[in-house]
């Protein structure tokens, strides 16, 4: 076959959606890939394409030239033994939620689709454990832990159809990260094949590990990069028997921010600190149809803030612990949400922002994260930068953590401020969270969209290093190439 | 200068205490040492060189050639660099403390000891956040936080005179990592000078990042084989007001092991849970001199349990639970330590186990940690093993983790007995720590004594991933030469 040698991570896209070159596969490898996955589970249909050649990315498509459904490790072993052999890019696909393009199959070849990996191994509740598949979708595998009193916190806005490998490979949050902490905090073991076919387990069962490099953590947050987990040992807890859910609207946004570092500074740790913009809740409101509580005029911004726990008494102290503390940020009349009918309406407006916004303008997400007292400041860079760039932003997310999506709408803007101009003003945004200690994600990966900003964070040593490590897991550049380096 | 190429992982090292060979440091390289540190600052007298050639581990002895007493980044980029130039071996010092034998030169070269690294740099009370020195003695670091209202967990029972740069090397845990996890869970971001000299930033100073590559967590638990940990930024919580501790005893030591487990299923997290056969508590009654506690006759172990938080209505419930768990445990009367002066008198019994054992007898310790559930089955392996080879253990550790600390001692056993036999009983216990989903040490590291045991935890693709890993950091292999792969 007629192939590149390697993928060098700087090779040139054109991020219109068209793959630039594409592999040569010539019938004789589809041929062996057929008899590794058997018929109805190689699809080069162009519906089948299209459906894997994008994800939740801007309006962004680059079509794969085939789409697997391995069933097993050995199947996935298999095939990068033959795509190793024939250089074939391989990009693994979760739910296909991603917000940053790691998923996009930007250099063609095949799509491993990791659907069939669907199965909850085994829920070892004598050591608060489980061994669970790539392609359990995320609230699946939390209702069935909650069934039996047990707790996976980290649950992504997505996770009503992410998969738990996605997850892993963005290391995402959500809004419970604040208190129980992000996917990497929950991950003790993972069964990974190389792009060569070997295949790895990173680590050991347990809460505690001081034997040799962590390849575990390596492995969390790199974005389908240096390897394909099959397997994965989570980490779990009880399950909180009591919460409390209140929404609190301020005058001002930056009053909301500032309100956000004060409530840790009384000594409450909450199990949800979220922000909304106004606009966030009022879009979110027309896309839900419905609210539990009338958005006032004077409204500007909601905290939505949850506490949760075992003690009912505990929590209503923090509460009271916390209000004390609104008090002093402007804030306007606090309710609690007192039943779970209504906490569950509450939770659906913040986890529904997103898809309120994707239905109004396609937009850029950026997932800003900061030090949380610097939230203010970040949010008023936003405004300001958006003012002299000529962009509207949505603004909202996991203020506890200091995690701000900012949604930036395509609007009326055309071709070429979108293209040329806009990125200029996400540059001065990125330059600033970098300046107070942040990165330009917390929680969606670097992907294929965020590349361009890598510098920013960065120095060429550092990115050095990173593109040294991709080489010793992948020297031939096959896997998932193009994307989370810089 | 005379010198290897490079210094390859599996060199054969003299383990009776000798370097083997020795690089060559010739006078005009001394002299810009001493331009870089200064005069007082490097030290060759033997009395030094003895000091900097053992840690706490057995009765091991390696003499390195120099130490350097460094105050600043520049200063150990400064030294690198000539290091890399001249090939010669570093390794870098912390407290001293370690029992894996990590901080030993064994392949002579130059100590940089970090003692001087000693300043907590800022303490950022609005974002719960501390920037500090290595050289930083752990205890020092809580205590000056502690008087903000601030906690950070990991305490090893060395944080009297062990420094936080160290904890970060083994990835330490200690009593609080059950609730609070490792230090790994606790390190936001690192300034590390590489080999070369270059200087880079390992993350950022957020609870979330989802971008490029993990390389702080790559850094922790990495025994300083990677780079020099010059600055941390470590995540931190309000301290807990509250708490309450107690002393269990059981008539079985398999019994105490099993109720271990039990306490957490009943939906209760402590804070520390500590697990102290006879022997050990016996051995540091009569080392501390003192006992808040008679030990009855018929106690076979003890578990030390402890619970925190900000609300006492929720410990004493906490408390009540783990009384009902424990009263199906076979357990003896419990003893509530009620004032601060008994709890401080417990602690100190535990935190005492080793240095009591030591002054008994030169000791292998062993650092094993599996599933929690799987500690009563370990327990009964080690005795097993221990009664074949003829070997006497005392066992203790933090079994709310699964942590066994294993002390084999020495004894009135034979050189041949001590070099060749024990070995293969140890290698017996870490077979059945790995069958179990366990890994040989939780907190102590791999460092140089546990090295010959790396086979049974990882594979041979899994050890090449790491010295590949290790070859991208310090390609010519002059930083902790000998350490912590397999």
């Amino acid at each position: 076959m007629n192939h590149p040698e390697t993928f060098t991570e700087g090779q040139s896209l054109s991020n219109s959606g068209k793959n630039t070159t594409l592999p040569t596969i010539a019938p004789g490898i589809w041929a062996e890939l057929r008899e590794i996955v058997s018929e109805p589970y190689l699809l080069t249909d162009e519906p089948a394409l299209q459906q894997h050649g994008h994800d939740e990315t801007e309006d962004l498509v680059f079509l794969p030239q085939g789409v697997l459904e391995p069933i097993n490790t050995d199947q996935i072993s298999r095939i990068m033994r033959l795509c190793t052999r024939e250089r074939i890019p391989v990009t693994v696909r979760g739910g296909g939620s991603g917000l940053a393009g790691g998923a996009l199959p930007t250099h063609g070849g095949l799509v491993i689709s990791m659907r069939r990996f669907d199965q909850i191994l085994h829920i070892d509740e004598r050591n608060f454990q489980v061994i669970v598949e790539p392609g359990v979708i995320t609230e699946n595998l939390q209702n069935t832990l909650k069934n039996k009193g047990l707790f996976y916190p980290p649950d992504p806005s997505s996770r009503g159809w992410s998969f738990i490998g996605g997850n892993i490979s963005t290391n995402a949050g959500g809004p419970k990260a604040v208190k129980y902490g992000v996917v990497k905090d929950h991950v003790l073991n993972l069964e990974v094949v190389l792009p060569d076919g070997e295949i790895i387990w990173t680590g050991a069962n347990t809460l505690k590990n001081s034997t040799g490099y962590n390849l575990t953590q390596l492995m969390v947050g790199s974005e389908g990069t240096l390897g394909i987990v099959t397997k994965i040992v989570l980490k779990l807890q009880p399950y909180p028997t009591q919460n409390l859910l209140m929404l609190v609207p301020f005058h001002s946004a930056e009053s909301a921010c500032a309100a956000v570092a004060a409530i840790f500074q009384a000594g409450v740790t909450p199990s949800g600190l979220e922000f909304m913009e106004r606009n966030a809740i009022d879009w979110a409101v027309r896309y839900v149809g419905e609210t539990p509580v009338p958005i006032q005029e004077s409204d500007a911004a909601h905290l939505l803030i949850e506490v949760d726990g075992f003690h009912m008494d505990s929590l209503v102290a923090d509460c009271e612990t916390i209000t004390r503390v609104l008090e002093q940020f402007d804030c306007g009349e606090i309710f609690f949400a007192d039943d779970d009918t209504t906490k569950t309406a509450l939770w659906k407006l913040r986890r529904n922002v997103a898809h309120a916004v994707k239905k109004n303008s396609i937009y850029k997400e950026e997932d800003t994260v900061v030090p949380r007292a610097e939230l203010p400041e970040l949010l008023k860079k936003v405004k300001e930068v958006g003012a002299r760039y000529g962009f509207e932003s949505v603004c909202y997310g996991h203020a506890g953590d200091g995690n701000l999506h900012v949604n930036i709408l395509r609007g009326a803007l055309s071709e070429e401020a979108w293209q040329q101009d806009i990125p200029k003003g996400i540059r001065e945004i990125f330059q600033f969270v970098k300046s107070v200690g942040g990165t330009i994600s917390g929680e969606h990966g670097i992907g294929l969209v965020q590349r361009p900003y890598v510098d920013i964070v960065f120095s060429e040593t550092e990115r050095r290093l990173m593109r040294e490590i991709k080489k010793v897991f992948d020297p031939l550049g096959i896997l998932n190439p193009g994307k989370a380096l810089g």
